[in-house]
Protein backbone atom coordinates (compact mmCIF):
# COMPACT_ATOMS: atom_id res chain seq x y z
CA UNK A 1 0.00 0.00 0.00
CA UNK A 2 1.40 3.50 -1.05
CA UNK A 3 0.31 6.52 0.44
CA UNK A 4 0.24 10.16 -1.52
CA UNK A 5 1.40 11.87 1.85
CA UNK A 6 4.71 11.41 3.71
CA UNK A 7 3.13 12.56 6.92
CA UNK A 8 0.47 9.34 6.72
CA UNK A 9 3.62 7.15 5.36
CA UNK A 10 5.76 8.27 8.50
CA UNK A 11 2.47 7.43 10.31
CA UNK A 12 1.85 4.11 9.73
CA UNK A 13 5.18 3.26 9.54
CA UNK A 14 5.57 4.04 13.28
CA UNK A 15 2.73 1.68 13.91
CA UNK A 16 3.98 -0.46 12.05
CA UNK A 17 7.10 -0.81 13.65
CA UNK A 18 5.44 -2.11 16.72
CA UNK A 19 5.19 -6.29 16.77
CA UNK A 20 1.92 -7.72 15.49
CA UNK A 21 1.06 -4.55 13.52
CA UNK A 22 0.92 -4.35 9.77
CA UNK A 23 0.34 -2.02 7.73
CA UNK A 24 -3.66 -2.38 7.01
CA UNK A 25 -3.68 -2.13 10.82
CA UNK A 26 -0.67 0.50 11.65
CA UNK A 27 -3.24 2.65 8.95
CA UNK A 28 -6.90 2.37 10.50
CA UNK A 29 -5.18 3.69 13.76
CA UNK A 30 -3.35 6.48 12.34
CA UNK A 31 -7.55 7.27 10.98
CA UNK A 32 -8.58 6.76 13.90
CA UNK A 33 -6.26 9.64 15.53
CA UNK A 34 -7.54 11.75 12.69
CA UNK A 35 -10.78 11.34 13.83
CA UNK A 36 -9.88 12.48 17.49
CA UNK A 37 -9.46 16.20 18.55
CA UNK A 38 -5.41 17.09 17.80
CA UNK A 39 -5.08 17.21 21.69
CA UNK A 40 -5.74 13.07 22.06
CA UNK A 41 -2.33 12.76 19.96
CA UNK A 42 -0.58 14.86 21.42
CA UNK A 43 -1.93 13.42 24.87
CA UNK A 44 -0.91 10.17 23.20
CA UNK A 45 2.76 10.80 21.97
CA UNK A 46 3.22 12.69 25.82
CA UNK A 47 2.63 9.64 27.36
CA UNK A 48 4.85 7.26 25.51
CA UNK A 49 7.82 9.60 25.73
CA UNK A 50 7.35 10.53 29.21
CA UNK A 51 6.83 6.43 29.99
CA UNK A 52 9.84 5.74 27.96
CA UNK A 53 12.27 8.57 29.80
CA UNK A 54 11.30 8.42 33.44
CA UNK A 55 10.78 4.81 34.11
CA UNK A 56 13.19 3.19 36.31
CA UNK A 57 14.24 0.14 37.21
CA UNK A 58 14.33 -0.99 40.99
CA UNK A 59 17.80 -1.35 42.64
CA UNK A 60 16.44 -3.61 44.21
CA UNK A 61 14.39 -6.06 42.43
CA UNK A 62 14.95 -4.85 38.99
CA UNK A 63 10.95 -4.21 38.78
CA UNK A 64 9.84 -1.12 36.82
CA UNK A 65 8.97 1.94 38.63
CA UNK A 66 8.40 5.73 38.71
CA UNK A 67 11.64 5.77 41.55
CA UNK A 68 14.83 4.26 42.40
CA UNK A 69 13.15 1.45 44.50
CA UNK A 70 9.56 0.12 43.21
CA UNK A 71 6.03 0.57 44.96
CA UNK A 72 6.87 -2.76 45.93
CA UNK A 73 10.01 -3.04 47.72
CA UNK A 74 8.85 0.11 49.47
CA UNK A 75 5.45 -1.23 51.13
CA UNK A 76 6.52 -2.19 54.40
CA UNK A 77 3.09 -4.49 54.69
CA UNK A 78 5.13 -7.06 52.58
CA UNK A 79 7.19 -9.68 53.70
CA UNK A 80 10.91 -8.24 52.86
CA UNK A 81 12.00 -12.06 53.58
CA UNK A 82 10.00 -14.06 51.26
CA UNK A 83 11.42 -13.32 47.99
CA UNK A 84 9.53 -14.39 44.57
CA UNK A 85 12.13 -14.99 41.73
CA UNK A 86 10.71 -14.52 38.31
CA UNK A 87 12.00 -14.36 34.54
CA UNK A 88 10.85 -10.87 33.79
CA UNK A 89 8.31 -8.27 34.54
CA UNK A 90 4.97 -9.90 32.85
CA UNK A 91 5.54 -12.45 35.01
CA UNK A 92 5.65 -10.50 38.08
CA UNK A 93 2.57 -8.47 36.75
CA UNK A 94 0.49 -11.87 36.11
CA UNK A 95 1.31 -13.12 39.86
CA UNK A 96 0.81 -9.39 41.42
CA UNK A 97 -2.74 -9.86 39.59
CA UNK A 98 -3.46 -13.43 41.86
CA UNK A 99 -3.52 -11.35 44.91
CA UNK A 100 -1.66 -14.55 46.65
CA UNK A 101 1.79 -12.99 47.09
CA UNK A 102 2.36 -10.84 49.79
CA UNK A 103 6.64 -11.20 49.71
CA UNK A 104 9.01 -9.57 47.65
CA UNK A 105 10.11 -9.91 43.83
CA UNK A 106 13.16 -10.36 42.48
CA UNK A 107 13.12 -9.84 38.44
CA UNK A 108 16.16 -12.01 36.52
CA UNK A 109 15.62 -10.27 33.21
CA UNK A 110 15.75 -14.16 31.49
CA UNK A 111 16.54 -17.24 31.90
CA UNK A 112 19.76 -19.30 30.98
CA UNK A 113 20.00 -20.14 27.73
CA UNK A 114 22.96 -21.84 26.09
CA UNK A 115 21.26 -21.78 22.64
CA UNK A 116 20.33 -17.85 22.75
CA UNK A 117 23.85 -16.99 24.32
CA UNK A 118 22.80 -15.54 27.65
CA UNK A 119 24.75 -17.44 30.39
CA UNK A 120 24.20 -16.71 34.37
CA UNK A 121 26.57 -13.45 34.27
CA UNK A 122 24.13 -12.07 31.62
CA UNK A 123 21.27 -12.62 34.38
CA UNK A 124 20.56 -10.54 37.82
CA UNK A 125 21.40 -14.15 39.72
CA UNK A 126 24.55 -12.68 41.61
CA UNK A 127 22.54 -9.60 42.75
CA UNK A 128 20.17 -12.38 44.08
CA UNK A 129 23.23 -13.97 46.26
CA UNK A 130 23.65 -11.03 47.93
CA UNK A 131 20.08 -10.21 48.68
CA UNK A 132 19.20 -13.13 50.17
CA UNK A 133 22.08 -12.79 52.70
CA UNK A 134 22.01 -9.22 53.20
CA UNK A 135 18.46 -8.88 54.16
CA UNK A 136 18.52 -12.58 56.05
CA UNK A 137 15.55 -14.03 53.44
CA UNK A 138 13.50 -17.11 55.04
CA UNK A 139 12.68 -18.50 51.29
CA UNK A 140 13.20 -17.96 47.72
CA UNK A 141 10.19 -19.19 45.47
CA UNK A 142 11.37 -19.68 41.96
CA UNK A 143 8.40 -18.95 40.04
CA UNK A 144 10.02 -20.16 36.62
CA UNK A 145 8.42 -20.82 33.37
CA UNK A 146 8.53 -25.18 33.64
CA UNK A 147 10.57 -25.10 30.47
CA UNK A 148 14.43 -26.70 30.10
CA UNK A 149 15.87 -23.43 30.13
CA UNK A 150 13.27 -22.43 33.06
CA UNK A 151 14.35 -25.88 35.25
CA UNK A 152 18.44 -24.98 34.12
CA UNK A 153 17.90 -21.80 35.56
CA UNK A 154 16.24 -23.27 38.86
CA UNK A 155 18.65 -25.76 39.19
CA UNK A 156 21.85 -23.08 38.98
CA UNK A 157 20.21 -20.87 41.73
CA UNK A 158 19.57 -23.49 43.95
CA UNK A 159 22.74 -24.83 44.11
CA UNK A 160 24.25 -21.15 44.84
CA UNK A 161 21.78 -20.62 47.69
CA UNK A 162 22.46 -24.20 49.19
CA UNK A 163 25.18 -22.61 52.02
CA UNK A 164 22.82 -20.14 53.06
CA UNK A 165 20.25 -20.73 55.45
CA UNK A 166 16.91 -20.05 53.27
CA UNK A 167 14.00 -22.28 51.91
CA UNK A 168 13.98 -22.42 48.21
CA UNK A 169 10.68 -23.62 47.07
CA UNK A 170 8.97 -23.78 43.45
CA UNK A 171 5.73 -23.10 42.22
CA UNK A 172 3.48 -26.32 42.06
CA UNK A 173 3.37 -27.44 38.97
CA UNK A 174 0.05 -30.21 37.52
CA UNK A 175 -2.94 -29.85 35.67
CA UNK A 176 -4.31 -26.82 35.89
CA UNK A 177 -8.07 -25.60 37.47
CA UNK A 178 -10.98 -25.93 35.67
CA UNK A 179 -9.01 -27.93 33.08
CA UNK A 180 -10.36 -31.54 31.78
CA UNK A 181 -8.15 -34.49 32.10
CA UNK A 182 -8.13 -35.72 28.96
CA UNK A 183 -7.40 -32.44 26.85
CA UNK A 184 -4.03 -31.74 29.35
CA UNK A 185 -1.04 -33.22 27.71
CA UNK A 186 1.03 -35.89 28.46
CA UNK A 187 4.46 -34.70 30.29
CA UNK A 188 1.85 -32.27 32.39
CA UNK A 189 -0.39 -35.03 32.96
CA UNK A 190 2.59 -37.54 33.74
CA UNK A 191 4.31 -35.48 36.43
CA UNK A 192 1.25 -34.84 38.19
CA UNK A 193 0.77 -38.15 38.76
CA UNK A 194 4.25 -39.10 39.77
CA UNK A 195 4.34 -35.48 42.30
CA UNK A 196 0.79 -36.86 43.65
CA UNK A 197 -0.35 -35.43 47.48
CA UNK A 198 -2.24 -36.94 49.83
CA UNK A 199 -5.71 -35.94 50.58
CA UNK A 200 -6.19 -35.14 54.24
CA UNK B 1 -4.57 -5.92 35.24
CA UNK B 2 -2.90 -3.27 38.02
CA UNK B 3 0.53 -1.79 37.69
CA UNK B 4 2.55 -0.53 40.66
CA UNK B 5 3.92 2.21 38.56
CA UNK B 6 1.82 5.53 37.27
CA UNK B 7 3.95 5.81 34.29
CA UNK B 8 3.34 2.86 32.59
CA UNK B 9 -0.30 2.49 33.79
CA UNK B 10 -0.60 5.76 31.61
CA UNK B 11 1.32 4.27 28.31
CA UNK B 12 -1.12 1.08 28.73
CA UNK B 13 -4.02 3.77 28.95
CA UNK B 14 -2.30 5.33 25.60
CA UNK B 15 -2.39 2.44 23.60
CA UNK B 16 -5.33 0.14 24.74
CA UNK B 17 -7.45 3.64 23.54
CA UNK B 18 -6.71 2.74 20.37
CA UNK B 19 -9.29 0.53 18.60
CA UNK B 20 -8.83 -3.07 18.89
CA UNK B 21 -5.46 -2.93 21.58
CA UNK B 22 -6.82 -4.39 25.00
CA UNK B 23 -4.86 -3.82 27.76
CA UNK B 24 -2.80 -6.99 27.68
CA UNK B 25 -1.67 -5.96 24.08
CA UNK B 26 -1.22 -2.47 24.89
CA UNK B 27 1.57 -3.90 27.91
CA UNK B 28 3.19 -6.13 25.45
CA UNK B 29 4.03 -2.86 23.17
CA UNK B 30 5.13 -0.69 25.90
CA UNK B 31 7.68 -3.39 26.97
CA UNK B 32 8.86 -3.53 23.64
CA UNK B 33 9.21 0.08 23.52
CA UNK B 34 11.40 -0.45 26.62
CA UNK B 35 13.36 -2.98 24.69
CA UNK B 36 14.28 -0.52 22.05
CA UNK B 37 16.30 2.85 22.24
CA UNK B 38 14.93 6.05 23.97
CA UNK B 39 15.06 7.52 20.72
CA UNK B 40 12.60 4.99 19.23
CA UNK B 41 9.59 5.67 20.91
CA UNK B 42 10.98 9.87 20.21
CA UNK B 43 10.77 9.03 16.84
CA UNK B 44 7.20 7.35 17.33
CA UNK B 45 6.09 9.78 19.03
CA UNK B 46 7.27 12.85 16.87
CA UNK B 47 6.01 10.97 13.73
CA UNK B 48 2.56 10.56 15.15
CA UNK B 49 2.63 14.21 16.73
CA UNK B 50 3.88 15.49 13.32
CA UNK B 51 0.98 13.36 11.39
CA UNK B 52 -1.96 15.10 13.38
CA UNK B 53 -0.69 18.78 13.35
CA UNK B 54 0.52 18.50 9.84
CA UNK B 55 -1.93 16.40 8.03
CA UNK B 56 -4.29 18.55 5.50
CA UNK B 57 -7.37 17.89 3.61
CA UNK B 58 -7.29 18.57 0.00
CA UNK B 59 -9.32 21.69 -0.75
CA UNK B 60 -10.16 20.08 -4.62
CA UNK B 61 -11.15 16.12 -3.47
CA UNK B 62 -10.97 16.30 -0.01
CA UNK B 63 -7.97 13.43 -0.07
CA UNK B 64 -5.54 13.68 2.63
CA UNK B 65 -2.18 15.10 1.74
CA UNK B 66 0.73 16.96 2.79
CA UNK B 67 -0.32 20.25 1.27
CA UNK B 68 -4.08 22.26 0.81
CA UNK B 69 -3.96 20.65 -2.63
CA UNK B 70 -3.37 16.63 -2.69
CA UNK B 71 -0.55 15.26 -4.68
CA UNK B 72 -3.20 12.94 -7.21
CA UNK B 73 -4.66 16.64 -7.71
CA UNK B 74 -1.86 17.94 -8.53
CA UNK B 75 -0.61 14.99 -10.90
CA UNK B 76 -1.19 16.58 -14.36
CA UNK B 77 -0.75 12.74 -15.98
CA UNK B 78 -4.21 12.05 -14.36
CA UNK B 79 -7.25 13.26 -16.10
CA UNK B 80 -8.58 15.84 -14.13
CA UNK B 81 -11.96 15.34 -16.07
CA UNK B 82 -12.74 11.71 -14.81
CA UNK B 83 -13.56 11.95 -11.41
CA UNK B 84 -14.07 9.09 -9.21
CA UNK B 85 -16.40 9.17 -6.03
CA UNK B 86 -15.07 7.62 -2.89
CA UNK B 87 -17.05 7.00 0.17
CA UNK B 88 -13.60 7.43 2.41
CA UNK B 89 -9.79 7.52 2.29
CA UNK B 90 -9.55 3.81 2.72
CA UNK B 91 -11.90 2.54 -0.41
CA UNK B 92 -9.38 5.90 -2.79
CA UNK B 93 -6.28 4.32 -1.25
CA UNK B 94 -7.73 0.25 -2.10
CA UNK B 95 -8.60 1.51 -5.54
CA UNK B 96 -5.22 3.48 -6.26
CA UNK B 97 -3.27 -0.01 -5.13
CA UNK B 98 -5.15 -1.59 -8.02
CA UNK B 99 -3.25 0.58 -10.56
CA UNK B 100 -6.22 0.66 -12.94
CA UNK B 101 -7.65 4.53 -12.07
CA UNK B 102 -6.14 7.15 -13.73
CA UNK B 103 -8.19 10.35 -13.05
CA UNK B 104 -8.81 12.12 -10.10
CA UNK B 105 -10.96 11.64 -7.36
CA UNK B 106 -14.05 12.95 -5.10
CA UNK B 107 -13.86 12.07 -1.03
CA UNK B 108 -17.75 12.22 0.04
CA UNK B 109 -16.76 11.85 4.06
CA UNK B 110 -19.36 8.54 3.78
CA UNK B 111 -22.65 7.72 2.74
CA UNK B 112 -26.23 9.34 3.49
CA UNK B 113 -27.78 7.14 6.31
CA UNK B 114 -30.88 8.49 8.12
CA UNK B 115 -30.47 5.97 10.93
CA UNK B 116 -27.10 7.72 11.84
CA UNK B 117 -28.78 11.00 11.16
CA UNK B 118 -25.99 11.44 7.88
CA UNK B 119 -27.48 13.89 5.22
CA UNK B 120 -26.78 15.04 2.00
CA UNK B 121 -25.62 18.31 3.72
CA UNK B 122 -23.37 16.37 5.66
CA UNK B 123 -21.54 15.03 2.86
CA UNK B 124 -19.30 16.73 0.24
CA UNK B 125 -21.87 16.73 -2.63
CA UNK B 126 -23.02 19.77 -3.64
CA UNK B 127 -19.05 20.36 -3.39
CA UNK B 128 -18.77 17.59 -6.21
CA UNK B 129 -21.73 19.34 -7.90
CA UNK B 130 -19.54 22.56 -8.55
CA UNK B 131 -16.37 20.55 -9.06
CA UNK B 132 -17.74 18.57 -11.91
CA UNK B 133 -19.50 21.65 -13.94
CA UNK B 134 -16.09 23.97 -13.12
CA UNK B 135 -14.06 21.25 -14.85
CA UNK B 136 -16.09 20.04 -17.82
CA UNK B 137 -15.87 16.55 -16.07
CA UNK B 138 -16.98 13.90 -18.27
CA UNK B 139 -17.11 11.09 -16.51
CA UNK B 140 -18.25 10.38 -12.72
CA UNK B 141 -17.04 6.94 -11.37
CA UNK B 142 -19.65 6.33 -8.32
CA UNK B 143 -17.21 3.65 -6.39
CA UNK B 144 -19.39 3.14 -3.76
CA UNK B 145 -19.71 0.36 -1.84
CA UNK B 146 -23.05 -1.93 -2.72
CA UNK B 147 -25.26 -1.35 0.50
CA UNK B 148 -28.61 0.27 0.83
CA UNK B 149 -26.93 3.45 2.18
CA UNK B 150 -24.54 3.24 -0.33
CA UNK B 151 -27.06 2.94 -3.25
CA UNK B 152 -28.96 6.39 -1.95
CA UNK B 153 -26.20 8.20 -2.35
CA UNK B 154 -25.71 7.24 -5.59
CA UNK B 155 -29.44 7.73 -6.78
CA UNK B 156 -29.30 11.01 -5.04
CA UNK B 157 -25.94 12.46 -6.56
CA UNK B 158 -27.24 11.09 -9.90
CA UNK B 159 -30.33 13.04 -9.81
CA UNK B 160 -27.80 16.07 -8.80
CA UNK B 161 -26.06 15.58 -11.97
CA UNK B 162 -28.86 14.67 -14.35
CA UNK B 163 -28.59 18.33 -16.08
CA UNK B 164 -25.27 18.73 -17.09
CA UNK B 165 -23.68 16.90 -19.50
CA UNK B 166 -21.57 14.18 -17.97
CA UNK B 167 -21.62 10.53 -17.94
CA UNK B 168 -22.03 8.80 -14.22
CA UNK B 169 -21.13 4.78 -14.32
CA UNK B 170 -20.91 2.60 -11.44
CA UNK B 171 -18.28 0.42 -10.66
CA UNK B 172 -19.38 -3.26 -11.41
CA UNK B 173 -20.97 -5.70 -9.11
CA UNK B 174 -20.73 -9.30 -9.72
CA UNK B 175 -18.81 -12.89 -8.53
CA UNK B 176 -15.51 -11.97 -6.94
CA UNK B 177 -13.07 -13.23 -9.36
CA UNK B 178 -11.22 -16.35 -8.28
CA UNK B 179 -14.31 -17.47 -6.09
CA UNK B 180 -15.79 -20.14 -6.33
CA UNK B 181 -19.74 -20.19 -7.52
CA UNK B 182 -20.97 -22.21 -4.75
CA UNK B 183 -19.52 -19.96 -2.24
CA UNK B 184 -20.91 -16.48 -3.40
CA UNK B 185 -23.79 -15.10 -1.35
CA UNK B 186 -27.28 -15.57 -3.18
CA UNK B 187 -28.36 -11.72 -3.74
CA UNK B 188 -24.65 -11.11 -5.60
CA UNK B 189 -25.16 -14.40 -7.56
CA UNK B 190 -28.65 -13.92 -8.15
CA UNK B 191 -27.67 -9.85 -9.87
CA UNK B 192 -24.93 -11.01 -11.38
CA UNK B 193 -27.12 -13.01 -13.14
CA UNK B 194 -29.39 -10.79 -14.34
CA UNK B 195 -27.20 -8.12 -15.13
CA UNK B 196 -24.81 -10.34 -17.22
CA UNK B 197 -22.81 -9.82 -20.58
CA UNK B 198 -22.80 -11.35 -24.10
CA UNK B 199 -19.17 -12.51 -23.87
CA UNK B 200 -18.05 -11.68 -27.69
Amino acid sequence: MQFSSQLIEDAVEAFASLPGVGRKTALRLVLHLLQQPKEETDKFALGLTRFRHGIKECKKCHNLGDNDICNICTDHKRDQQQICVVENIRDLMAIEDTHQFRGVYHVLGGVISPIEGIGPGDLYIEDLVTRVKDVGAKEVIMAISPTIEGDTTIFYINKLLKDIDVTVSGIARGVSFGGELEYADGVTLGRSIIARSVIE
